[in-house]
């Protein structure tokens, strides 16, 4: 076996085979398309023919859950082939797979189980082991990755894989309070969950802006908390099973004190102000909070904790905890008389009173709290879990203080950062990589955090996917997996396969898009289409600092903006080619070729998309950056005509350009986009000041 | 009110409002972006504006039918839209649309219900009037299509509405035999036929290839005639409820006594020969046939039948009768004794028989039998439905006997045409044409006809629409709506909105040509994506009559022939272009340029796809297609270059290319394939031989 440490490897004839000219896209091989990428491998040689003769069948451990599996496995499969499987499980003898479990995971699966496997893969059959379901199940999912097609039919790759995870918390958070997130959404994500090899689906039930949760004790919560979208016992208990079918825990959040305004239009007695209450249609950090200092709170919570931790069966409940701004604690003479009479002298004590209160009444009911940075006081016990949205500073401050923590500063999806930003954040990254061992065993893990302020049951897949897919590889895979290029390729592959399970990160955009140009031409169409392939969401929070933008919940997600791809793989392409053409590759006449093509395609856009601006009131948001985008990718084209002919562009000019380059996102902006290539453009610009490398050729 | 002889209507304004520069794209405009077409329509002035704050609201009859159709409705009109809308039904005296229902339709749908609607729209507000729920059910249809964005916002087109069917029957058969359809594609099928106002879905639910419902009474039919792939009564009853909801009758069939070896594998003892049977995996005639001469026959079906006309619930039960070639019956003693007893002179007569046997058995159990043409023989009773897949003449001659009749003859969605092609079909066309008003009556509609040879569960909605909805449109409308550049434009705009009802007649290629290209780079895979947009299958009955094509149920359905459309739209608009370009716009140097960008294109397309063809089996099968579609566009590319200079192209050399087009299609036929735009690439041959337009106008 050899350590993942593939970059060094010499496979040159296994990549040539795998990827043909893909070099020329100035993109580094990958050893093996899977991700995230296995502990340890080593590739053999040839591969398993996948016709619709292929077969598995189970040794050892079985129950209903492995044959679930199994079936779900040979349907994916068949997505990925379009090759019809025959019905009957094959007999072990003679299968082409062997699936054999020592035993079952845990009735309710724990953190930290076994989640190992083996996977031997050869041209005349393939073994997968795992001592565990859990192992099992990501053995599948490793196997449907290795499958391609090549000129003779639909193989697996031989290779032979041990394989287990770097961090026991794996996981995905999605915020269904801001926009309610469908049933159907959710499953369809936990599938996309269980293809990558998480273990947590964090499902951050309630917020300011809604309550999702049928509570049978307290209906008032999700009748007056939910505008009627709420998800029923029976409907969370149809995801629970699902998730484990999955190898997926789902931890419940409930946030408090703060974040709780919904809780407060049903139930006002527990709020520290005097109400009426109404769901909050913004976001951000608002006054209403829990009253610490009734003791009915407590009698309250006592009985929905209660209900929660039955409905939930995983060992983990969240008690949120963050961004209270006490006002009305301060504004509440009775709360400051309590703060008084017991020596309290400040919010954040009087929080970690409530806080403690609250864990209190968790661990009662069996639980193990977690909760965002804020629920680490001092004396707090050290059975909770820290959820830092804080950062690795504060994971590791914990950790020395004996606090088990799990990241998510550095995977908030809903910023629109790039795959390879979220990538380079690890866990045991920045204070924590000074920890002791035994410090280092406190940090679980990680989330991905897709708050959902922008994204609806429409797009909410495209900003969890792929770049969740590149995470999720940074929470399995050795530490030193950290090859950009070849992360990228293999998301890429990944992001095909997570399609054929229903996942709509790729197919959303163009309906959006068809609604957005109505009835227009198709060469308008066609420029639109260009557009949301090619920009971006404006990144971190400046969409609601846009003038002019005031989001509610309320607001159609119906523009540019939310129709645009996180991250434009289209515009990662061109400016990789950028980054060739400037190195020295200008005298590659396809290459220079193809930029032009490129940009001159990008230059004529503007010219369709504002008379389509002025029949669409969707399009018409998107007119500023369209021009100025239209307007770089002409400067962009001018300067690859200079560095092809090696002629250098004069000092002055080269200024007015790269001035107009930074004024043209500016531009941009105003439309709540961002264009991504730009830093391309600036390559080009800087480039043909000296000329260019065909110039010093010359 | 005006006549829906919209072609003369004067309405530029509103036409420029709606379609920008459209006409440059060489099509006719449309009055009212509605299909099917309105009988009779009168547009206003402005529009209903339609945000966050539109409500509908119902008065008259109402029911929870009702309700589900208004709330379909909305959520169908935030798909289009993006808007969020209010939750709560709202006022009848301060609603946005008004629904006034007289009463409900039937308990049971019937044949020939009031379908009628009114529909007035003005900037001040909508109100829908019908009869029955069944023209509410199309009202609310139109109302969706009248729905588009504007500099505004959404809003409705102002229009005044009376509409009616002008057929009773109006219908779409699915085949689930030769592939099974889940049950989840019937039912967005279905939300599809309501958008177009078709009510019939004709269920052809056995064939020789399969049986697919569940008998109760004889539970070998499924679990030996299905490879347990069938509909459970439970299902059959949730579509039942699916299409009543959506004012669509489901037509049961059941083929017999040939088409029908899946019967057989379970019960032998009912067929002709001597067994045993298994489910046959081609298809084409098959010699099974039930056994007309034994009267278990008749006890088995009676029973049958009798368990099937209590499941489903419509009037009219669809009994087959097509195709038996008689040879088991030949092959038989006891039955060819049984003929000679019962002086049956040949196996029509003996059909003729059978058929009248279980005509009895169908009446009995109070239905109404409907056959294919082949049960119209003497002396059969006048209550039956003649379905004729042999076409008009068939079924004028059957009129003329008093029988009633549907058509399908020229609505064969399976065999590739055009829109256009079936959209000239008439069921009161050809002889039809000249039958009395009594005789005319009887004919009641048509049906298109989805054979599933070659579709499954991901291409089936791109065989079926958007086509489909010109059929509808042909079924629904006055038959002088013949217009074919208006119906492509509103057939292209309803296929943009079926979209949102989850139908993937367009989202189903991307994912399918991902798949046939692998890990392939980006350029091979978008040169695929061009071919698939741009070629179509080979037509009728010619893929199978394909050298090396060996069609089971069980091969895959995974290659270009499979993935790419039916009739491409690419294609199409090319084509117009190329009449725009010869008939003299030649001097138009933007559409010379928009002509030699495409085919540029299409000309390189061949040295991408051939690297690709090596690597993935699935690409292949295309390769000679490929090949011959980028030879064909470099001859029309270099018919351009000469049309645009003047330069008239020698007889000798025009001969050489006309030859070398028409081989190009024998090529492309290898791949299953055919060139749709090889008849413009010979016009720009032809006109090139001219000198064209521009040499004329030197």
């Amino acid at each position: 076996m050899v350590p993942a440490v593939w970059k060094s490897c010499t496979i040159a004839l296994f990549l040539l085979l795998l990827f043909g000219d893909t070099p020329v896209r100035g993109q580094s091989p990958v050893a093996l398309n899977v991700m995230p990428l296995p502990a340890q491998f080593e590739l053999g040689s040839g591969s398993l023919k996948i016709d619709g003769g292929f077969t598995y069948a189970f040794a050892g451990f079985r129950d209903a859950r492995l044959e679930r599996a199994g079936q779900g496995f040979l349907a994916t499969l068949s997505e990925q082939t379009g090759i019809v499987f025959g019905h009957s499980p094959a007999d072990p003898a003679k299968t082409a797979l062997l699936i054999t479990t020592d035993h079952d995971s845990k009735p309710v699966q724990e953190l930290g189980e076994d989640e190992s496997y083996t996977l031997e893969v050869s041209s005349s059959g393939a073994k997968l082991h795992a001592a565990t379901t859990l192992g099992t199940l990501h053995g599948l999912a490793t196997f449907l990755q290795l499958v391609s097609v090549s000129a003779d039919g639909f193989a697996a790759t031989a290779v032979s894989i041990q394989d287990q995870p770097r961090f026991p918390w794996r996981g995905l958070m999605i915020d269904v309070a801001r926009h309610f997130i469908p049933l159907k959404v959710i499953e369809r994500n936990l599938d996309g969950l269980e293809a990558v090899k998480m273990n947590v689906f964090h499902w951050h039930l309630s917020d300011n802006e809604g309550f999702r949760v049928e509570s049978k004790k307290f209906p008032k919560l999700q009748e007056f908390g939910s505008d009627g979208q709420f998800y029923t016992q029976e409907e969370i208990r149809e995801v629970l099973a699902y998730a484990r079918d999955r190898g997926i825990r789902v931890v419940p959040e409930f946030d408090m004190p703060g974040h709780s305004t919904a809780w407060f239009v049903g139930y006002p007695e527990y709020a520290s102000g005097s109400g009426p209450y109404q769901l909050e249609r913004k976001w951000g950090v608002f006054d209403p909070a829990m009253d610490p200092t009734n003791e009915k709170t407590y009698k309250f919570l006592n009985e929905f904790l209660g209900e929660m931790a039955k409905l939930f069966p995983d060992q983990y409940l969240h008690i949120g905890g963050d961004e209270v701004n006490g006002k009305e604690w301060d504004a509440n003479p009775k709360i400051q008389e309590f703060m008084k009479a017991h020596n309290i002298k400040d919010n954040v004590a009087l929080q970690a009173y409530f806080s403690q209160r609250v864990q209190e009444i968790v661990v009662k009911h069996g639980k193990t709290p977690i909760g965002w940075d804020e629920i680490l006081v001092p004396g707090v016990s050290n059975n909770i879990v820290i959820h830092s949205w804080r950062g690795t500073e504060a994971l590791a401050t914990a950790a020395k203080q004996g606090y088990r923590g799990i990241l998510s500063n550095g995977y908030y999806i809903d910023l629109g950062w790039s795959a390879a930003r979220h990538y380079e954040v690890d866990p045991m990254g920045g204070a924590a990589a000074n920890l002791t061992r035994e410090e280092k065993e406190r940090i679980l893990g990680g989330e991905a955090t897709m708050w959902s302020e922008y994204v609806n049951w429409e797009n909410i897949d495209s900003r969890v996917w792929p770049r969740t897919a590149a995470i999720a590889e940074r929470y399995w895979s050795p530490q030193n997996t950290t090859d950009i290029a070849s992360m990228y390729l293999r998301m890429e592959a990944e992001s095909t396969r997570l399609a054929w399970l229903g996942l709509t990160h790729r197919s959303y955009q163009r309906p959006m898009v068809l609604r957005m140009a109505g009835s227009a031409p198709a060469a308008q169409v066609e420029a639109l289409l260009e557009i949301a392939e090619a920009l971006e969401p404006v990144k971190d929070y400046n969409r609601e600092a846009t003038p002019g933008e005031e989001p509610t919940s309320l607001k159609p997600l119906n523009r540019m903006v939310d129709a645009v791809h996180p991250e434009s793989e289209v515009s990662r392409q061109f400016s990789l080619s950028v980054d060739q053409f400037v190195a020295g590759s200008c005298k590659n006449p396809a290459l220079a070729a193809a930029l032009r093509a490129r940009l001159t395609k990008w230059a004529a856009i503007d010219g369709q998309v504002q008379p389509l601006a002025q029949n669409s009131i969707l399009v018409k948001d998107a007119a500023a950056a369209s021009a100025a985008f239209s307007q770089a990718a002409e400067i962009a084209l001018t300067a690859v005509d200079r560095i092809a002919e090696g002629l250098p562009l004069p000092d002055a000019l080269k200024k007015q350009q790269t001035d107009a380059l930074a004024a043209f996102e500016t531009e941009a902006h105003k439309s709540t986009l961002t264009i991504p290539s730009l830093a391309a453009f600036q390559k080009l610009v800087d480039a043909s000041g000296t000329g260019g490398a065909c110039s010093a050729a010359k």
